[in-house]
């Protein structure tokens, strides 16, 4: 085992690479989810949250110079797998009453995966001994709770007025 | 659009059958990720989920049901790329001290995934006045959360072990 093994540290460098390729992937998909989106609140909050994802990668860049590794992605399935699923809302759901509904889905599904990510790796940094990187990456992992709050609450009044258009419409 | 309109009805339908592929890889899952967690209490925890996750199945049938449509899965690329990362955390980390604290990470971006859709599920079901089904939906949603939770506080303790080894083996 000794060669081979793998420590946390490697863990945690890899699963940075992850979160740095995800970071960048938003970035180019934000600007598409806010341009598809019908309610003009959903499309700000999309704009808002790229400016905030800017602020997260700057973040990730600051993590990689305190592990002393070049920011650098790694391809990451999952993200891959969870915007895919957005883009074919787009595609599928373009000019449909349920389109936002759709977007703002597949905007929590992103959220999620990014929650978890920041959770595991301020844990890990905690217990790496690197209080300065996990500061770093709490402060990210609130910002994407608060936008996940923010986006249940569009998703509540957008639902209610797709529900009542539905309603007149039968 | 009259004809091509996707409806709020139509987009949950679609989303049930992406959460119900997203149940049963799980449960094809779990079984592996019980078998690769060298810590008990880890593995403990995934045979729990399996039966939980069972049970999450038997409530979509019931959902499906509610929306008179057959009980059918859609494959959903972003399960099929969380849970593809978690195989190579299995892979890679094979034997290595850092594999429970990546089969947690895994575990926790799958229930975050989960968290997610079954939140919006939720609320498109109260919205479309199916108060049984957003009840159903509801109950996983919590069990989902809990499942998140007892995980998060494993990982701590896993971490915790692990971080302690790598200081005796420095």
């Amino acid at each position: 085992m000794a060669k081979k093994a793998k420590t946390l540290n490697e863990l945690f460098h890899e699963t940075l690479k992850d979160i740095y390729y995800t970071e960048k992937k938003i970035v180019s998909t934000l600007p598409k989810m806010a341009k598809a989106a019908q309610s003009q609140e959903l499309a700000a909050a999309f704009k808002k949250h790229l400016r905030e994802t800017e602020g997260q990668v700057k973040r990730l860049d600051k993590v990689f110079k305190i592990i002393g590794k070049p920011a650098r992605g790694k391809t990451c399935d999952a993200i891959i797998g969870i915007t895919d699923e957005g883009a074919e809302i787009m595609r599928e759901f373009k000019g449909a009453p349920a389109l936002d509904a759709g977007l703002l889905a597949a905007a929590q599904a992103v959220e999620h995966y990014e929650i978890s990510r920041y959770g595991t790796l301020r844990t890990w940094a905690e217990e790496l001994g690197m209080p300065d990187a996990a500061e770093l990456l709490q402060a990210t992992l609130e910002e994407e709770e608060a936008t996940d709050q923010a986006l249940t609450k569009i998703a509540e009044s957008v639902v209610n007025a797709e529900a009542e258009h539905e309603d007149e419409a039968a």
